[in-house]
Formats: structure tokens, C-alpha cells, sequence
């Protein structure tokens, strides 16, 4: 890890993001396409559009910082695609496979705004006032599809799998 | 995975977050140990108290719907409590290896709040009236540790690790 200052680990916390949203623009054409309701398979199209903004972001405040992100593939978002792929795998396509599907996405989102969380907090801290806003800005994004999918969850997605139970 | 019906689904969830907290029972105790503020140390043990006590709101679940749980082993939470030993192996104890605990803890947290939510929502359609809410108890417990970290972050921790730096 090697992180001696709060801004290497800052650094490493944005590294580790970077990598957890390059694995997601991979994974999220596959989670649309293995939806099964057009809501669901549209949320996550929305969303692919959404994380390479993100990443957008991310390349900005590297920019505006002038720092090198580091090397790192983030371990969480690695097992949380491969839970993916094993809803997939193991699940017909239909209401239930969604249910698992928005399951899944919520623990993505959750874990992102954990991460951009803390770098808001250490951003605060090391008065990075540009770097900030798109940090916030991002926190926001992953808070609304985090609300819109457990809106999906209690609304239509479940319902359906309750009923073809 | 084998889940052909919702409450199988259920059932997957459930016995996901029970490894989950039995694994963060085993962790809790060494982060004490290993922060540097009291606040911090104190917030662990806290959790530690509480992890108990949604270990056995899941029991209770349990033999209220007489289920069985599944011999899982959440992946993800495998992973979070492997970063928080690299973050004690690589820091020193003081403010910065705080601030880094802390982004850990708020990962574990928000899995947690992604998991409940999504039980909340299963056991909603599947109609578990007298499960729900054991579930969304310990779901508000978790936001109120996450939003506990979230000022410990803002506040104490991450100044001081500025200062040090």
C-alpha cells in the first residue's frame, strides 16, 4: 500500500475507484442486456453513460492535481461483478433474476458512495476546492441510482418475482 | 447459487450478511485495537456490540419463517476485512491509519445498508410482516454508524491526519 501522508491516500482511494468504475463500464452492458425488464435494462444503460462520466471526472482531478494514479484493481468491485455473473449464471432470465440484479447494483452503488465519500472527507481536509465539487458531484449521481433502483425494487421488479414464485 | 424462487433468494441474502457479521465480529476487535483516537476505538467496540446483537436479530428471522441458512462465505466482506489488515500492516498507528480505517469501515457499512435494503424489500413482497422489522432495525442501526464515521471522518480524524502529514 505504502501510504505515508493523507495525500497518498487520497491518491490510493481515488486509484482504487478509478479501477472499481473502468470494471463497471465492462459489466454494465452485460447487466443490461441480461435484464429482464426494459426499466431495469434502461437503468443500467443510463448508468453505463453516467460511470464514464465519472471516470471523466476522475481524469479531471488527477489533472487539476497534477498526481499519478497508482496501479491498483480494486478487489471489492472484482467480487461484486463476479456475484453478477453468477446471477446470471444461475438465474433465468425473468422477474426474480432482476431482483438479484438490482440486489447486486445497490451493494456497487453503496460501495461507491462509501469511496467517494471518504475522498470528499479527505479533499475537505487537504483544501482541494476544485478537486471537491466534481467529488460531490459524482457522490450525488451514485446516491439518486441507488434510489432509483430500490424504487425499481419495491415497485415492479419484485412484485413480478413474488408473483412467479 | 441454485435460486429458483424468491424466498430462495431470501434465503441467499440472508445467510450472505449472516457471514458477513460473523466475520466483522472476528475484525471489530483487532480495528479497536489498532485505531489511535479513543472515539475511533470506542466507535468499534460499539459496533462490535451491535454486530452481536444483528447476528441474532437473524436467528430470529430464522426461526420465525423456519428457514435454513446456506454455508456461504461472503466474498465481499472477505475482501473489506483484508483491506482494513493491509491498511493496519502498512500504517503507522495515528491519525492518518485513522483516517484510512474509517474509509474502510464506511465500505463494510454501506455492504450492510445495500444487504438490509434489499431484504427489507424481498421480505416487503414475500410478506414476512414479523421479520421485517428485525431487519429494518438493524438497516437504521447501520445508517446511524455509517453517519458516526462520516463525522468522526469529518471532524477529528482527518484533520489531525492532515496535520501530521
Amino acid at each position: 500500500m505504502a501510504v505515508n501522508t493523507i495525500e497518498e491516500l487520497f491518491i490510493h482511494e481515488l486509484s482504487d475507484i478509478h479501477s472499481a468504475e473502468r470494471q463497471l463500464t465492462k459489466a454494465l452492458p452485460r447487466l443490461a442486456k441480461a435484464a429482464h425488464s426494459d426499466k431495469l435494462a434502461s437503468a443500467f444503460e443510463t448508468h453505463l453513460g453516467e460511470t464514464e462520466g465519472q471516470i471523466e471526472r476522475i481524469d479531471q482531478v488527477v489533472e487539476l492535481l497534477g498526481i499519478k494514479l497508482k496501479r491498483i484493481k480494486c478487489a471489492a468491485m472484482e467480487g461484486l461483478v463476479e456475484e453478477g455473473k453468477d446471477v446470471i449464471e444461475d438465474i433465468e432470465k425473468g422477474p426474480l433474476r432482476d431482483a438479484a440484479l438490482i440486489g447486486g447494483a445497490q451493494k456497487v452503488e453503496h460501495y461507491e458512495i462509501a469511496a467517494y465519500g471518504t475522498l470528499a472527507a479527505l479533499a475537505k481536509q487537504l483544501g482541494y476546492k476544485d478537486a471537491l465539487p466534481l467529488i460531490l458531484e459524482t457522490l450525488k449521481e451514485e446516491k439518486a441510482t441507488d434510489e432509483k433502483l430500490t424504487v425499481l425494487a419495491e415497485s415492479g421488479g419484485n412484485q413480478k418475482a413474488a408473483a412467479a414464485a
